[in-house]
């Protein structure tokens, strides 16, 4: 058996990796079923295989379909690049480029998924496979899934590579599965990141998913698995990270950047946790649970949100204003502690006009916790906005960042709670005239004053 | 020298890695002992190697002996399934399984300790070395312990699979050691996963641990390790992470699952650190501090304890009653700061019947100060018991977590201080009502109440 | 084009990578550059490729320079062991040791940097590109970089092993760079491990970096970077983790050991998230924010700090005496919420003799918020210090870490809030009795005592 459980994409004998790996992978999935067919010698039998995917280009023109468990893709190069500082960048200056396209063990994904195939159409990894046990230990690693372009949206706006959408997923799951494992890797240029159904004992660890639509969405249900160590930034109309009914996620050590329409969404998840988390948005509804999202920990988490600073984004939004909080929870007992969350924007800025942004807002629920979550507002003066308007993208966003010195005080709402949500305890979260509740039913303790 | 530290062990020529993976790697190491002498050639002379395991079965029938620093062995798939799912499911459906066993680069450990062996008879790597310098930068990454089977317990159940004891060890580590990694592996239906002592500066990372009597075991004492970002979950016997007179230890960002007769357990461990974690459990004593742990902070962290859902395991326990404390604290200056903790059971199961459960319990020491825990106590309705008796174990687990609507509170005692247990703080953890304590030598503020 | 991008060093046909492994990997890249010219061929061009380090001995004569993107160095060991505890073992007993060296897939630095040359010189790995794009995702894994020695400081102690100086860096990125990844490796005796210079989307995580003069170091400016899940400690003349000018910067899950004159050095940082680490210090100064740090976050993190046990390091300290503050914080906005920060140390080390030794010391700045934060402060008998004078490095170390049985409090200022540094909020982080700050400018609430 020597070695054959070890496939080379380059060396493999269908097929041109370089014109579509998909089929020379497709061929080697056929090559491990053909091979590996009893399930009890000797208490083996099918042990899967790796197939290794060195640097270059490859072109995606046939979906991957996985069908089997114990099935290792493993690059050596995650090779992200910023296509969208070049796409908005004049193509008269591309000449000049040291390089224009991403690069590291590279797949570009040729699909053209047309507006009425299904989801999985546009998919260049699909898992699927019925029937007991559920797929398992599918590993992915350490390679770039690059969906090349976005096309036009129909908004009428004619800038198709800022539109975040192409109808292309790189790694979509559709059958539930366990313990399978996503590290090291590079997605861009996708409308979906990664997209999964159904997933138990999942790891998504240390991966780069940026300039994408959607990074990481968790649909269906699930349960007992870990986002961690992972940079990511979704597009603003999309998630970075959406979770829908799950139990016992954790979400940990992210540094999520913007844009993302939400950073963190939640649907229907409870008992799972965020901790030790950045978050950067530049919109409104950075974190939103919604349909009662329940007993749930978010704590030691940065958040910031501050206004896009790169002009060629600056005319997009997720659309939502700023009453509609920063974080915006719907759901009961969860705890949000011992977070810092500053706000920074210029009051022309401020929709609608004139009205004080909303950090925390508690809508429907009860028997939420807040306690020592430290929130700074600040207003940023004109000067500072316009110092970035000839900057690159790095510059502008790293001058954003650092510009605090001319920064004054924000009048916010620290904490809102609506009528719907009840039983809440704030603890030394807001002062007195920074919250918007009814103390009758709400339990609160403002953050002592200096003198008293 | 090209190349001669770099083995494959389906290439090397004494043995056959299939039949005793642990003949063939024995041999490698007495091959690189013995083209490795010198201590002190141009500033070098043992640099180690390399070890590579490529997806396949392989049984161990010969323990490997490690006693060479900077040795690393490497596979290509950590291939977890579960195997308790497949042990309680009826033989007769084993023929419509897609596979029946773990995969990926896969060891089977065939070892038969006997109950009078040593500790390390049942080891498939058991790492030994005396003298100086202790053994440094062993790697284990990226493949598959499996233990195979359980064995029957004497308890005359006659479930032997369901008994999580055959004496089995994946890694053990007898002799002090210095920055190990371990890092990617599959470790499951061992009796112990990995078992350490005088660890420094070890790594336990993103790893797969479950389905083992107990899972991490770090004993005699050690220093500055960290456990990070690891899938575990012990049996009902047995520590999902153990450690014993430890300093410095960090434990941070992994997903603890049940069973595990406890999630964490300390041995008079000191200035160590729990840290956003999530941990899950089905009995009381989930974290357990014996023997005066010291100065220890537990932060971040999302408790939760509900009843095993799972029809074939829901005889087993871990023979604690509710009284015990989910939390159970032996010690001195540890902070409990900003966690949540949830426990949902119905009131039938609570144990001695009628008691209130104890969810943090001080049982000896001084100086303990715990703040901002938000603890939520709910209970069941029998309706959603039986909900789940013809689930899958997936399903009965997702379905179980996600059940909160029909939750009613469950009164409990928050926080109990033992008359042993003086000096501590407990603040905005419990209201009046939820503490047993002498408010005459412990300090307590009530978590704020609505209306005040 | 198969297996073009992959390279491994002991195959190459330009030098001897154990006499020179710099010779042959500036070899290779000259070679990727010959044959990767073209920017946009069929949506690619560039792919970049890995370099593979087998385990074995290299030096490195010549330094590397890095000018294209893409490019993976990967070993298969980091090889650490201590040297430090090797130059501290009389000679005499070498002849007994196992290995004298590092291993691993391990690098020799054998460059001679004369004091008078630009900072680089002294660098194994030089990246630098002018132009656009930035250079990104050039990946530095699973290898041991080695300065074998420190030389003579001139401090006339004739303890050149123990300097900390020798010129020599492991990785310096001098220009601006995106997505970069370093992992898995280990930084060894050399006077700075990683240094770079305008960071974006970094990520160094799960490595060991330790015995270096300075472990990590972000200068410049930069943004969106991740610093996870390593080991690291400093020399006591410089820096665990140094940061300048960056926003939005993660700290988290590491482990840090002493020495580190700092064990985090923040210069003009914002918007940074320090949470759920271990930091292990023998100095005052173990985290510092000079330069108007703002707006960020520290916590769950687990602070330390007690007398350095090991009788050969004992001669050496920072500088900086005990009122100096354990965190000395300038800056405004900031957050220190749910750490624990433990001090231990006997009456006669404490410098000013007779003073309190100082925690949390805010110097200048406003508007900066400690909440929840516990602080142990003890002092050590005698014999507990004399206990470990024979004893060897990681006994001494141990013994130390687990002596609290005869701890007695230390009286301390808990908190110190300098006149230049007003509107601050203390919140349950101290009794009434251990802060010394302006309480008409800065809001305090006691942690509560007992009976009361």
């Amino acid at each position: 058996m020597t070695g054959k459980n070890y496939y080379d994409v380059t060396q493999w004998n269908v097929g041109d990796p370089c014109e579509d790996i998909g089929e020379v992978i497709n061929s080697i999935i056929f090559d491990i079923k053909k091979r590996q067919t009893a399930t009890d010698i000797n208490e083996g039998g099918k042990p899967g295989a790796v197939i290794y995917i060195p640097p270059g280009d490859y072109h995606l023109r046939s979906q991957i379909v996985i069908d089997i468990s114990y099935l290792k893709i493993k690059g050596s190069g995650h090779g992200f690049v910023s296509s969208s500082i070049r796409f908005n960048t004049p193509a008269s200056e591309w000449k000049n480029l040291h390089e224009l396209w991403p690069g590291g063990s590279r797949i570009l994904v040729d699909l053209s998924p047309a507006a009425d195939d299904d989801e999985h159409a546009g998919a260049a990894f699909y898992v699927k496979r019925r029937g007991e046990p559920r797929i398992s230990s599918v590993e992915f690693a350490d390679f770039c899934i690059d969906g090349l372009h976005f096309v036009d949206d129909g908004s009428g706006k004619n800038d198709p590579e800022n539109t975040y959408v192409n109808g292309k997923t790189g790694i979509y799951i559709e059958s539930p599965h366990d313990s399978f494992r996503i590290t090291g890797m590079g997605l861009i240029y996708l409308e979906h990141g990664i997209t999964t159904y159904y997933s138990d004992a999942l790891t998504v660890h240390d991966n780069f998913i940026a300039e994408c639509g959607n990074c990481l969405e968790l649909r269906g249900a699930g349960q007992a698995s870990k986002i961690t160590d992972n940079l990511m930034g979704a597009g603003y109309k999309g998630y970075s990270i959406y979770a829908q009914n799950f139990g016992g996620l954790l979400i940990a050590a992210n540094n999520i950047f913007p844009r993302g329409a939400s950073s963190l969404h939640f649907s229907g998840v409870v008992r799972s946790t965020v901790t030790s988390n950045r978050f950067h948005s530049f919109y409104p509804g950075m974190l939103v649970f919604e349909n009662n999202c329940t007993e749930n920990l978010v704590s030691a988490n940065h958040f910031l949100r501050d206004r896009e600073p790169w002009p060629p984004m600056q005319t997009y939004d997720n659309g939502l204003d700023d009453l509609y909080g920063l974080l915006h929870i719907n759901g009961s007992h969860n705890s949000i502690v011992a977070n810092h969350i500053s706000e920074t924007i210029d009051q022309q800025y401020i929709q609608p006009s004139g009205s004080k942004p909303v950090i925390v807002r508690l809508v429907s629920g009860q028997g939420n916790y807040l306690a020592s979550n430290h929130i700074v507002a600040t207003t940023e003066t004109a000067d500072t906005q316009t110092a970035a308007v000839d900057a690159s993208c790095f510059t502008a966003q790293v001058e954003a960042l650092l510009t605090t010195d001319r920064l004054t005080a924000l009048d916010v709402s620290a904490v809102v709670i609506e009528k719907a949500s009840r039983h809440n305890t704030i603890l030394d979260s807001a002062s007195d005239t920074e919250v918007v509740m009814d103390r009758t039913v709400n339990a609160f303790r403002a953050t002592p004053a200096a003198g008293v």
